[in-house]
């Protein structure tokens, strides 16, 4: 297993590779690693003969208000899970490699990226557009792998690299719940016991939603005002930031439940920790 | 010589080259092609095992008040001079091809874009950072040709190759002129006799402050007075956008004129017709 520092080192070792035949998997995270992130690992290193893992916590999709310094970074715990994943190449930057003095410029994907949690994360999707397309040009993958628990991000990411002709495949892979069903993510050892347990509310209101459905529920506003009463019934829940219906591809808003796929996602607030989770759901 | 309309063709044909361990030399055009093109176009071929030429009049960087419709289009006459030239490709996409119905991405390389000409074509350089992105992820070339005639296009160009990782090369060559030093430029077609005659005194501003500068004039704030009453002596020029001195690489403004390389730039109106021209400078 490679450890590369800088943007070059990873596009020469690359550039060989791809000259010998060789395809490149590549799985982009903000590493302190889970299962949600090694099940795309598993994928990619099963789908290509290399694969690259990038670990960056990225400051340019953090406002200024948000948990950009104490956003939680193990790089040892990752080394050691990514080298029993046999992974080929850590590319593992600076703030600096990756923004250097004078650094000017910004992919954003708009309308998509304003909507949802872009609302409340201001500037944050266009931080993710630019350090994905940056990460696509020093990889130079064949297929980059995300998870569905970003279901934005996913959406905005398979758009992004489709307008601008990036010369790769996108899969998103699906969800990695605890056995309680709350998604996993870096952010939930930011929660204490009690909130921990009220935290599975999300996955809850969404299994709920899915249950309105299934019995012929249609009505978007209907199925939202259920899902925020179960969620507000938690003491540890602070705040709701959203809950959406939407079309699953290009996010546009649902009123009426019809036959196309259909996104529900929801942001919410236990004390000081924002989860996001949702499903993709097909009326019967 | 192959003339390919889709994205997806072109990178097929670039990927079996670049396998075969061919290097690939690009030249993005709008067409309507002057010793300009082909001067990038013969270095590209010198330089190069392949050479790709793209011709694409890019909607999104003309604003609705300017001559997006009636920029002089020559399809038959590009493919004769290009198959002279015995360029391998020519991507020829359709509007459609490029921004399909929901398209949503872009590309800005800030603070550059706004100045200069940015001021007075706002959105300008939006179009043409986002068309660039496009076309680099379209043919993967490993250098990309541009001319110095775009002066400020070229160091957003360089900027934004640099700020994303592009994989490639960005070469900048010379200004081509006529005889008497005006800048080739395809809308030099619209000048009627009188206005070509006129139309030089871009030229001769600039080699007006080369030489004050060469002479020992150091304050930018003069040599630009000077040049001014030059340009608008003539009859054509209806408005005089701007005269810039800056920095050659940051574009910074430049008050005192030292050491370091500086551009001199200037975008004159004659009558109807937006023309550019600079030059680079050296203090003695």
């Amino acid at each position: 297993m490679k450890i590369l520092k800088t943007a070059r080192a990873v596009q020469n070792l690359i550039k060989k590779e791809r000259c010998s035949g060789k395809t490149v998997g590549f799985v982009p995270t903000m590493g302190c690693l889970h299962e949600g992130h090694l099940s795309l690992i598993r994928r990619a290193k099963k789908e290509n003969d290399n694969t690259v893992v990038s670990i960056f916590v990225n400051p340019k999709q953090f406002s200024p208000r948000e948990d950009f310094s104490r956003y939680p970074r193990n790089k040892k715990h990752d080394e050691y899970l990514l080298q029993k994943e046999k992974v080929d190449i850590i590319f593992y930057p600076s703030a600096e490699e990756m923004y250097p003095h004078r650094y000017l410029t910004y992919v954003e994907v708009e309308r998509l990226s304003s909507i949802l949690c872009g609302q409340f994360r201001p500037g944050h999707f266009k931080g993710v557009a630019t350090i994905v397309t940056k990460l696509f040009n020093i990889v130079m993958p064949d297929t980059a792998y995300f998870g569905q628990k970003d279901a934005q991000q996913a959406v905005i990411i398979a758009k992004m690299a489709d307008d601008l002709n990036f010369p790769l495949k996108i899969k998103i892979l699906p969800t990695v719940r605890e056995a309680d069903g709350l998604a996993l993510s870096s952010r939930n050892r930011y929660l204490d016991p009690q909130q921990r347990r009220d935290a599975v509310v999300l996955f809850k209101a969404l299994q709920q939603a899915r249950r309105m459905i299934r019995a012929g529920a249609r009505d978007a506003a209907g199925i939202k005002r259920t899902m925020a009463t179960t969620i507000r019934k938690k003491p540890s829940v602070s705040s709701l930031d959203y809950i959406a219906i939407v079309d699953a591809k290009t996010l546009a808003p649902v009123r009426r439940i019809q036959k196309n796929k259909i996104l529900i996602a929801l942001a919410v607030r236990i004390k000081a920790t924002r989860l996001i989770d949702n499903c993709i759901v097909t009326a019967p």
